[in-house]
């Protein structure tokens, strides 16, 4: 029933409504980023901004909502063995790697491979915004600075959301070096039809 | 040369390239809410995310660049008085005045102003994201727990940008309570023109 998405690609699940979505790292240290937009219509699409409003916390993790732009509850997460997540920063892309690693083969990253996987769902790539970066562990100073260190995760560390409306969610086995301590790993999912 | 944004209202303003903008709290403890759009094609739009990517910090003042979903930077801030900003949080809307205030007359917020002010240029609802908000004062607890307090602006404190492309920029005098204290109180701008 676990599917793999193999390291730096992306694949796009269709979620119904009360389907249980859960996404493992099977080796530890690796990032997967979330994006989801509304099956009906996927100019409805996860907001980090909305999730910050209603959620009032930078730390989403068991009970937390997902919201998309619209104001409605897109995801609730309902276990979380991990130690951290981020919903601050963007999927790295073609734009990031020239950026960050100008050294290095330029990649897609994250931002492509889920353009790629939703544009079959009238996802444009202009509409994708900050995606949930699942297992990320981005750090915050008292001075506001960011910092992207490598995931504490463990292998098998999970997080479990259930769908709360229809949905179409774009996943990946992030491709940054940042993110995942340079190396690139896959990521695990399993998806539960509701009874 | 200075014009004047009414309490709870919004505008948008041209802005060639090498223009600067410049905000104002006339009173202090107002909050104003700004959204860029590239003028050639407003599916460019400012990005939260992207701008925390390469700045990489949360603390946005003097020298930071404000970046587009498309990796490109839009405004700098070449002057900040101001004690602090917010680009977590998204514009105050008819579902956050639900949310926040059940008891209180409904009021469609920065979001509804922005909509308006920003349709003419073909800026849809959907794709308004978190905006820079300008004077806003958002505090971190060392949990991640987000708190909007008063803002601590004083009359007179302000903002200048520079664009750094062709921008149509939405801007507002904030709407909701929690923001500005309660008080509604209007935004001053200026515009100076490129040599």
């Amino acid at each position: 029933m676990t599917e793999r998405i193999s390291p730096r690609s992306g694949v796009a699940v269709v979620l119904p409504r009360g389907a249980l979505l859960t996404v493992i790292d099977p080796e530890g240290g690796q990032v997967s980023d979330m994006l989801a937009v509304c099956a009906e219509d996927p100019a409805e699409i996860l907001s980090n901004g909305r999730t910050f409003d209603y959620e009032e916390t930078l730390r989403l993790t068991l009970g937390a909502r997902l919201w998309s732009n619209r104001s409605r509850v897109m995801l609730t997460i309902v276990e979380d063995t991990a130690p951290h997540h981020d919903f601050l920063l963007t999927p790295c892309s073609f734009d990031t790697f020239r950026h960050f690693y100008p050294d290095k083969p330029l990649h897609r990253g994250c931002f492509g491979n889920l353009a790629e996987a939703l544009a079959p769902y009238g996802v444009e790539p202009d509409r994708i915004p900050a995606a949930f970066n699942i297992f990320m562990n981005v750090t915050i100073s008292p001075d506001g600075k960011l910092a992207v260190l490598p995931p504490q995760t463990k292998p098998g560390d999970l997080i479990r959301f259930r769908a709360e409306m229809d949905l179409v969610v774009g996943l990946t086995a992030c491709s940054a070096y940042a993110s995942n301590g340079g190396t690139f790993k896959p990521i695990d999912f399993m998806v539960e039809q509701p009874f």
